[in-house]
């Protein structure tokens, strides 16, 4: 344990997109997202979301991207360098609902010889998301 | 609030990298990130990393990219679609150990016009992180 171990500490993923607010009007449709922060910049958006749930819930951030500050969406690069793991309790119902706001299937939820219960989409902006749960 | 509102929900960043068994190496010196799970599979890791602190800690996956399956390492793209921010209680402290360890500041802590005392950097894998905190 470090010296930080009491201490609170937390992470959360800024995912950069183009079209920021588009992007949350995404989130909030397919998860369900509550804005925790928002600030729009000259038609840059920065927000904080929380995907609700018991505790603090799920928390992440959206950003147009900005290539000059090294802050490159996956339409940018062509691919992601991170993928989002979200753990629910009911994968099959999350999945299906992002589905049906627009996000596309990478591959269908299903119980995986690693014990997991899981599926991948990729939502419009071009994040890929995991949305699983152990078994 | 969603149906899920008094449901375990949790999200955590997996990390894509080349050379994932020094990357964890890194993770551990960087930040005295816990291993949870480690899978090494011909050569390949997959592994749940955990910063200590209060509660669980904040946690994240490293893997291997596998670019077949569309997860690409910043190396690969040229870039990262995806920031980190770590909140914890001292910036100034787990931003210079990072450093120690091999990582490069992109900006240093300073305290920001949007009241976060805040510095940027890149991992030896090229991901970058945001360590801060709300002033």
């Amino acid at each position: 344990m470090s010296p930080d171990s009491t201490r609170k500490i937390t992470l959360a993923p800024m995912l950069s997109v183009r079209n920021g607010a588009k992007a949350v009007e995404f989130y909030q449709a397919a998860f369900g997202a509550d804005t925790l922060f928002r600030l729009d910049d000259g038609g840059a958006v920065v927000a904080q979301l929380s995907i609700p749930g018991a505790g603090q819930g799920a928390e992440f951030w959206v950003a147009d991207e900005s290539p000059e500050h090294a802050n490159f969406s996956p339409e940018t690069l062509g691919g992601c360098t991170v993928r989002l793991v979200l753990t629910v309790e009911d994968p099959d119902a999350v999945f299906d609902r992002a589905v049906a706001a627009g996000a596309t299937t990478v591959w269908p939820v299903a119980d995986q010889p690693y014990q997991w219960r899981v599926g991948r989409l990729v939502d419009p902006f071009g994040h890929h998301w995991e949305i699983g749960k152990p078994l």
